[in-house]
Formats: structure tokens, C-alpha cells, sequence
């Protein structure tokens, strides 16, 4: 390993810290944060959020005992110092590379990835479960979750701070607040942690109580006497009675976190400490690469750049569906007035930076509290207004029930919008979107549509300001738009899909063909290029964009599919409970009965990371798998 | 209308209660409380939740100018008062019943039902929603939400809260604090509430700073400007700074919520005060009807009784599920010191006080909070247990993402207990648990069983107390366990389905059915006893019972399918994403295609409340529909 890493390549678990004197310890520190700066500009990954987490994870991890002891990671996408620290600096370089590392933590992965998370707000309640299951064994490691001051606002973060406050449990919660999750963050409790973090730091109040402590015997029962009751407790009362001590947690802050000789200190103290115990710390996204910490948000995730340049490359100039989105928006807005936007904090990744300053009163983001946004649109809905809640595919997972429950139940016109339907790419199975359509059209009243490139997007989102009888939602994936599909143009109408035809025989002359491929929206272009190939081998392939994934159009696909032998539908979700075993469903009530039926789809299986291209491949969604399995099935089958 | 109800049969809306005095008001307040106790006595119903807000309500509606003003109910189960504010006094007999009043608010049932909720924890979500859209729209009406001390406790609740603190919108939240949902309440945040209730109360305060306040010009000023900025604050200084100031509400509290005349005066105060606001009244649960007030959980919601008896009949001595349930869950802890039982706040509706009792060790109730309830059922399976996440079919789905994202994903072995499986009967389409199928069974490593009887719950939980694997489901209905069902049993097998046959003809001597019902779970009982009748009739049904509705058992199913003209799948879920639409595809998939298929379902539509046996019937879920589709198809085909 390079010279660059002398101390952090030495590390193969988190024990071997403790070879390590303090000085030492800064020095990992600063390799832990060389590593980052060195590893991720050359593959790109998050970048700012893991700069400010270093000293916190040296500190920690040199304090505990790991293994056995646990530390359960809210949201991994902070803990590419934990990766440094357990051992995998030599794989660092495939980060989010296809079969490389995972962005994320994963139990799979390694085996101090305690509990993985892409999705905010679960490392309380887990490490809760680890807390109490490690009571029930009678087993004695510790237990420490860190969560952000983002995900601290997700609603499930307070039922576990509430229960963990109940039962009274030994474990640490540590809050790595930086002022921000991915976006600035929103809230009244933004306010308040505000006001916690102009209290003196923890430093200071050590300091002005030095005189008090040292007449306490012996120096590590003296601090932690201090700690053991909140050292503002004792040193600065006027600063006690947080939130965190009304729910009966041990209030210790706030901290530098970038200290590490503090945060040294607090957590070798901390480690024996029973009861629930809150330690706020405040770092800084992007800490020691100054132009990350002048722009967090940029720099939150990065393609690679040049560490010198401080520069990141210019976003490639395709055309992304996210864009089209957000310009679609504020113009919907300009034309009505009872347009609004609601993102769960994701204004960046949802493209509604334009909306939000163009309509700033129009626009709502809630952080990271889908629950609520969904309920919250609901009511906007009823009051008379077109809330557009725009949420990403996979986490509208977090509001499933608000949709059925308060939209669906009561039919409101919510219009919801799910960037990242689809495969994401290399992100991985926690934030794939690959459910929506079998969690969305279970449900009575819903209406879900796609759309099959830019132009489409635009006109269905104009059909949703317009339609005002019941939920509507619209999923679109992460990427460019095509740009091969035919310009000609059926009109959006409700419950209608359109027929694209055969490449190169004019509409209305398609006779029997050979194959109906229906496609629902990314699908789409990959089923129109794979139906051109076809064309040139002499094989007849007609496409239907079904645009409606509820209600399907089963009057002009079943037309189509009476005509033809062989019918394939091609879908970007899992199989179980998407369009193509509906689709099947309902031919199979109309009596229709192809020799061929078959679904091209996402297996029941998790998929793992990769970039978009690679892993549609791994699974059959493009135009080349679905020529092979047409001329593979009319082979094997005889209609060839 | 009865001169027992003088007053309140005049009120067709909460306006007319502006023609009264206040004393007067005091006289409507006890006709409200008795026509609550007049007529549940005899419909059944919620009971002591209702004789709780009678109080609030009547002070709110007379306060408040509704409409247009709007309350939004956190669970509807609290709002009797509110409907027999809102004209509902003559219909009133007809609560719960088929076609008659619901249990619940619902837009479509009165116009000033402005939300519906049945699952807690949505209202200041809706309301704050309701708040923006007269913001945006330029009216003027007034918006509250009542919710409740367990239903604040919801993570969405905090959610909202932190959203509107942020946003300061005019509104009010009513916290309507019995000291209990249905059960109990836990959670760290109820000795919080405990320690607010130990404040001197407004009344006491107002009454010590009378001095003060009469210094002051003017009697509504005098109390707005104390309101404006919390009497406590003013008055109490000592006990400002609770939860909901810090997060930006004006907190007014304590107060007796059944103190008429004081709830008048604030709210007749607040209504013009700008901004978040926050009412905390402390409320008696079965309040003025002596027997709920000391049992008001026994009392919560009840059968028909009598009024002077002051006695609730004995529950039927049919044995329900939940006991079977309850029952194993004890026995199952007996054998093994690793299984645990979660349950979110409902430990007496899905069966576990008896094991809270025995093993109070190996019991947690996490409060209304389903989300952590996973997560933290996720941790404790990761920490090498085996707990039993016991939690209604309809309130899972508040759990969605948690199921998929953090233990589906890492594929941990929770056990997941779903009761109120199917259609619930009297609390209609908030609490039907008709979808459970369609959002688990598309989730990767997901296993979803479901039993045929009593006997079949008990050895199924056995089998799930030893599997390991991974994630596993089981869903029951609500109600008895049948009891016709033939004694003898094939062991349970994993992704095995067990054929009973055809009644009166040995197990090997079949031969060619002329229908094969496959059956799952509650569905199971109806489809032998259709077969029975069949078979009086010479029609030859062979039954599956599945079993396994994930992964679904294509071999034995198959098997059969291929061997009949006619095969019928009948479920109590809706159709999309169900078990017939699978097994349909599968069949598909293997070539088997029997000439009819047919899918009996719940409809992709809302059922309204009403009995079990009325709305099964309706929705063709029982024998009697079962024989008759059998007959029907037969005779359409002509099969017969």
C-alpha cells in the first residue's frame, strides 16, 4: 500500500486502532481524509458528507471496541470513513463500481456493516433492536447509532428516540449535524438545532469548569461524573432541557466535530455510561476541501474531477428527464395558479431549483418526512389546489400507506411525481424504483401513467394539471431522454395507449405481426430500436407505447394481441404485480390467448449496483436482449 | 325528535350553536354525552373515546364558525360528537351498520367530514395542507386539528409538526390527552405529557393571575393578549419551554378538557390569535359513564349493552383467531428464549396481553409507531433473535418501506403477524386488510402464508419460530376459526400447498376434477363447504388449499390445473397483485391453460363497512357465490 496511507494501511478492523497513540491517531485522521479526497475524485461517489465525517469515525471506532461493539450508520452514503477504518482501503478504487464496493453500508459486504441503509431515518430503531437483543443474550458490546440532523426530522427517527427514552437502554445515539442533509435543510427543528449549536461548545464549558473538575479525584471519573449527567447539566445549567433529555436521553453537546482529541475524550468516557446517551456533534460537509465546504450540495455527490482544479466537470449536456420535469413544472405554474410543488428533500435531485426560485411561494419542501408530504398534499388537494408531490420512486415507499390511506381512500387529486422509476444505476438495491407500479395500482382510485420520452412527459404532465378526478402518478427514470422515437403523436386521452406501429410500414398496413411488443415508458425506446432491428431481418414487430400502466388499454392491446401469435411486454418494475402479469390477467378474461405470452421484467430478486447500462443488460431491459428473445422464442416455438 | 334531545335536535350545523348561551351550550354538552350513551348502547360502537370529547367539541363548534371553518379528527373514532354536531342525530341508530353512518369521518357521508382517517396520526398533516390552500387561495376560514396523545406519538405527527412550526401558518392543534390510545400509552413522550399534566392548570393560572390580567383594558384583549403569547408564559414562566414551543407553537396548557366553560373562552380567544397554536386538554376517556371511566380500554369499543346494568355482555365464546394466536405466542416463548412479540400500541387487539403477562420480558409495544416497530424488529433479527412483529394487516402497510428497505433487503428473519387479514366487517375501507398480498408478496426474499384454521395458525407459527432464512408473513382473519375443515393434515412444508381433495372422495381417487378451487387462508372454509354442496349435486370439486401465497406451490397447483377444464382461485384481497393473478401467470408460464380460469377477489374498489358475512356476500367471498360461479361458468361453457 502507498506510503501516502502508512498508518491507514495498517487498519484491517477498527481494534487495531488501538495500537495507536493520539498523535498517531490525528495522523489516521488526516490519511482517513486523504484517501477520501484521492479515492472518490478518481470514481466519483459521495464526497462531501464522508469529509465531514472523519474525526467522528476515528474517534468513535478508536474508543469503542469494534468488534464487538456496533455502530449502525444512518444513511450510508456517510460512511466511507467506516469503509477506511474496516479494512477495505485496497477496494476502495471500485467504489460503486459494478461488483465493487457499495456506496452504502451492506451486511453482505463486510461484517462490521452492522445495518445497511440507503433510505434516512432507521439507524435509531435498529440499533435499538441490537441494544435490546444484546440485553436479551446477555451479551455485553455496545451500541452507538449516528444519524444526521436531516434524518433526526424523519418521523420514524422520533418513534425511536420515544422508545429508546422508555425503555431506558444502554446505547449512544450520536448526531453528525451539518446543518444539512443533501439540500439545506427545512423545519422547525432547523431552528432549534440552531439554537443548540450557539450554545458554548462542550470545549469551552470543559474549560470553564476545569477548576470545578479537577477538585473531583482521579481524571477519568471526574469527566465522567461530568458526562454521566450531561456536562451542561452540571456546568451550564441554564443551557439544559433539550428535547433529547425530555425524551430521557443523556444530552451531551454540542461538540466540535472536528475535534478529535475532544470527541476522543467524550467517547472513551461515554463508552461506560449506561442509559440512552445523545451526543450532538457539528461538522462540516466537505471539511478540508475548502470549495466542497463553501458548496456542500454540489459536492455532495461527484462524478470524478481533479483534486488540484478544485473544479467539477461540466454535467454532460444530454437532456434529462429530471430537467424537463422542473421546467415542465414552473411552467404549468406560470399557466395556473393552483399549481404547487412539494419535494421531500430533494429540491437538487427532483429538479425543482428553478420552480422554487421562479415560484417560490408555490413550493414546499417538507425534508425528509414523505409521510407527512403525501398527508400534507392531501389536504392542499382537498382545500381546492393541484399539489404536484414530487418524490422519488423509491421513496415514495415511505408513504405507500398516506397514499392509500388519506389520497386514495378519499380519492383527492394529488399528482404524484416519481423520478427514478426504474434501475438508478449505482446506487444500488436500497434506492432502485423498481416497485412503483406493483405499489401503486393495487390500490382503488389510482391512476399511473408514463411517459416514453421528453416530449411525452411534457403533455402527460399538462393532462395531470387538467385532471382533477382522483390521484394520478407519473414514473419517469433517472437519465437522458431518448431521442429515436417517432415525432408523430397520438393525443394524451385517459386510459389510451398509442400504437407506434411497425418501423418503416406505414400505419394502418400492418397486417399480422409477427410480434406486439408493449412497452411501458423507459421501455419504450429500447422496444422501438429492438422492433427496427427486427425490421431489418424481415421480422414484424409492431410497437404499443401503453402509457397507462392503470387502467391498461386493454381494448387496443388486446385488438393487437388477437392478431399475433407472440406477444412480449417489456417493463422497467419487478414481475410480481407489475403491467405485463396484469396485462396477461386481463387477456386471459377477454379470452385472448397468444401461443406466445411472454414478461420481460426485473426478477424477484435485489439488484445490486452498476451503472444503468450494465445492469439492464444483466437483466434483459434493452433493445439487444429483447431482438434475442424474439428470434429465440419464434425459433424455439416454430414461428420462425 | 325526542324531548330528550330538546337542543341538540335542533342542530343541523355546528353554526346553530351559535343561537345558544352558554348556558344552554352546558345543556347541549350533556345531551350530546347522552345520546352517545343512548345509542351506542345500542348499535355498539367507540365508546369511552367519545364520551371524552364531548366537552372539546361542543366548545370548539360553538367557538369556531363552521363552516366554513374546518376541524380535521385524527381517527375518526373520537368524532361521534362531531357528527351529532353536524345533523347526524337521526341517523345516528345507523352507526356502523351496512349503508348506515361510519365509524369514522368520510368526505362522502357529510360535508363537513373535511378528512377521513381511520389509521392515526394524519391530521396535522391534513390540516396544515388544508391551512396552505386557504393561504394560497386568499380565504379566511380557520383550520384545526384535534389529534391525540398516542396518535401525536406517530412519527408523521412529528413530522407535521416540525413542517408547520417552519412554515407559521395560521392553525390550531387540539392534543386531546386521555392518558391512552386503545391501550395504555408508552413511549418516553408520555411521562413527558405526564410531567406537562403536573403544571398547574390554565384555569388555576388564569385564576392567580387574575390581578394581572384585570390591570389590562378590555375583557377579550385582556385574555388574547395572555393567549397570544401562552398564559404559561406569562403567568408560569417556570413552565414554558416545552416540545411544542421549541418547535414553534404557542402552547396553551394544560387545561380540564371537560371544563366547558373554560375551553369556550380559549377557543373563543384563539380563534383570531395568528399563527401554529397548540391546545393541550387533559380528557377522561368514558368520561360521565362511571364503569368506562375505570375501564376505559374494556370500554373502547363495544356490543350492544345495557345502559344500567352498567355491564358489557360476554364476549362470544367463538374462538377468534387473535386468542389462537395469543395463545401460540406464549407457548412459542415457553420453547424458546429467542422468540420476542412486538406489537404498536394494540397488545389487546392482536392477542398479546396474556403474553405481555408471562413474558413482560420478551414483550415490547412500541406505540402507534409501525414504521419503527420493523426497523426495530430489523435490529433485533440482525442481533440474532426472533421476533414476532405482530401488527394488523391494514396498519402494516404504514411499514411498507421498512419491510422492503430495511429487512427484505438484508433478508432478515422477522416474523411478521398480520391479523384483521381480509375484510375487517364494522370499521370499514380505512381498516379493511385487503391489499397485504399485493404490497408483500412483490418484495424479494418476501415468504406470505396464511392458514386454513386454528390448528394451522398454531403449527405455521411453529414452523416460523424455527425459519431462519429470512423474512416471513402470515396473515388471519378477523373473527372465529372455522371448524369444518377435515382433521387430517400434511405437515407444513415449506412453499408446499396441502389438497384436501373432494369431499367424499378418498385422498388417490379423484381422477379428473370438474373444477379445482384453490383457496388460501380465510377463503379455505368457504371453498370445502361450496365443495360439499357440489358434491350433493354430483359436481366434482378438488380444493387446494394453498397455503403458501408466496412462493406460490406451481407444482402441486399445476399438477392439478392441468388435469381440469376449470379452475377457480378465490382469495380475500383485491385482484391486482393477488394470488390468482400470480398463480394465472405461472400457469401461463408452464403452458398450462385449463379452458376457464377464473379469479374470485375483492373488487379494485373500496368496500364500505358492514358485517363480515354482508360484505363477503357482496363481494361474492363465501360458499353460497362460490357454488353458484362453479354453476354458472359450467353451464356458460357448457361444461355442465
Amino acid at each position: 500500500m502507498s506510503e501516502a496511507y502508512r498508518l491507514l494501511s495498517q487498519i484491517v478492523n477498527p481494534l487495531d486502532l488501538k495500537k495507536f497513540s493520539d498523535p498517531e491517531l490525528h495522523e489516521v485522521a488526516k490519511e482517513v481524509r486523504q484517501a477520501i479526497l484521492d479515492k472518490i475524485s478518481q470514481t466519483g461517489g459521495h464526497f462531501s458528507s464522508n469529509l465531514g465525517t472523519v474525526e467522528l469515525t476515528v474517534a468513535l471506532y478508536a474508543a469503542f471496541d469494534m468488534p464487538p461493539d456496533k455502530v449502525i450508520w444512518d444513511t450510508g452514503h456517510q460512511a466511507y470513513p467506516h469503509k477506511l477504518l474496516t479494512g477495505r482501503l485496497p477496494r476502495f478504487e471500485t467504489m460503486r463500481k459494478h461488483r465493487g464496493l457499495s456506496g452504502f453500508l451492506k451486511r453482505d459486504e463486510h461484517e462490521l456493516d452492522a445495518f445497511g441503509a440507503g433510505h434516512a431515518g432507521t439507524a435509531i430503531s435498529a440499533a435499538l433492536g441490537f441494544a435490546e437483543a444484546r440485553d436479551q443474550l446477555g451479551t455485553k458490546e455496545r451500541i452507538v447509532a449516528v444519524t444526521g440532523d436531516a434524518a433526526i426530522c424523519a418521523g420514524m427517527s422520533w418513534e425511536a428516540l420515544n422508545h429508546a427514552g422508555e425503555l431506558n437502554t444502554d446505547m449512544t445515539v450520536v448526531l453528525n449535524d451539518n446543518r444539512m442533509s443533501i439540500a439545506p435543510n427545512v423545519g422547525a427543528l432547523t431552528s432549534y438545532f440552531t439554537r443548540l449549536r450557539s450554545r458554548p461548545y462542550v470545549q469551552d464549558i470543559a474549560q470553564r469548569a476545569k477548576g470545578i473538575i479537577e477538585r473531583i479525584p482521579g481524571p477519568a471519573p471526574r469527566i465522567a461524573a461530568g458526562l454521566r449527567h450531561g456536562v451542561t447539566h452540571y456546568f451550564a445549567p441554564e443551557s439544559t432541557g433539550t428535547i433529547f433529555e425530555e425524551m430521557g436521553f443523556e444530552y451531551i453537546g454540542p461538540v466540535d466535530g472536528h475535534d478529535l482529541q475532544t470527541l476522543l475524550e467524550i467517547f472513551r468516557n461515554l463508552r461506560d455510561v449506561p442509559g440512552p446517551k445523545f451526543v450532538h456533534a457539528i461538522t462540516v460537509k466537505g471539511k478540508g476541501y475548502e470549495v466542497a465546504e463553501e458548496d456542500a450540495t454540489k459536492w455532495h455527490g461527484v462524478v470524478p474531477f481533479d483534486v488540484a482544479a478544485c473544479e467539477l466537470p461540466k454535467k454532460s449536456s444530454t437532456r434529462a428527464y429530471t430537467q424537463v420535469f422542473g421546467d415542465a413544472m414552473i411552467e404549468l405554474a406560470d399557466q395556473d395558479d393552483k399549481v404547487l410543488a412539494i419535494t421531500a428533500a430533494m429540491p437538487d435531485g427532483t429538479g425543482l431549483i428553478g420552480f422554487s426560485q421562479k415560484h417560490p411561494d408555490k413550493y414546499y419542501d417538507t425534508g425528509i418526512a414523505e409521510q407527512h408530504a403525501v398527508t400534507f398534499a392531501a389536504g392542499l388537494a382537498a382545500g381546492g389546489l393541484k399539489p404536484f408531490c414530487t418524490i422519488y420512486s423509491t421513496f415514495l415507499q415511505r408513504g405507500y400507506d398516506q397514499v392509500l390511506h388519506d389520497v386514495c381512500i378519499q380519492n383527492l387529486p394529488v399528482r404524484f411525481c416519481m423520478d427514478r422509476a426504474g434501475l438508478v444505476g449505482d446506487d444500488g438495491p436500497t434506492h432502485h424504483g423498481t416497485f412503483d407500479i406493483s405499489f401503486l395500482t393495487h390500490i382503488p382510485k389510482m391512476t399511473l401513467i408514463a411517459p416514453r420520452d421528453a416530449t411525452e412527459l411534457r403533455e402527460m404532465m399538462g393532462f395531470m394539471a387538467d385532471y382533477n378526478k382522483g390521484p394520478i402518478a407519473i414514473r419517469y427514470p433517472r437519465g437522458g431522454v431518448p431521442e429515436n422515437l417517432p415525432e408523430s403523436r397520438s393525443p394524451i386521452e385517459y386510459g389510451r395507449a398509442e400504437v407506434l406501429g411497425i418501423p418503416g410500414v406505414p400505419r394502418g398496413q400492418e397486417g399480422r405481426p409477427d410480434v406486439v411488443i408493449v412497452a411501458i415508458g423507459s421501455m419504450v425506446t429500447e422496444a422501438w430500436t429492438a422492433a427496427q432491428q427486427l425490421a431489418d431481418e424481415g421480422v414484424k414487430a409492431l410497437v404499443i407505447n401503453a402509457r397507462w400502466c392503470k387502467p391498461i388499454d386493454i381494448d387496443t392491446i388486446g385488438a393487437w394481441a388477437a392478431k399475433t401469435n407472440h406477444v412480449i411486454t417489456i417493463e422497467e418494475n419487478v414481475r410480481i404485480g407489475g403491467f405485463g402479469q396484469q396485462l396477461r390477467d386481463q387477456l386471459g378474461d377477454a379470452s385472448i390467448f397468444p401461443a406466445r405470452f411472454e414478461i420481460m421484467s426485473l426478477p424477484d430478486d435485489w439488484v445490486e449496483h452498476g451503472t444503468q447500462p450494465i445492469i439492464r443488460g444483466e437483466h434483459g431491459l434493452n433493445a439487444d436482449h429483447l431482438v434475442k428473445q424474439v428470434k429465440r422464442s419464434r425459433a424455439n416455438s416454430g414461428l420462425a
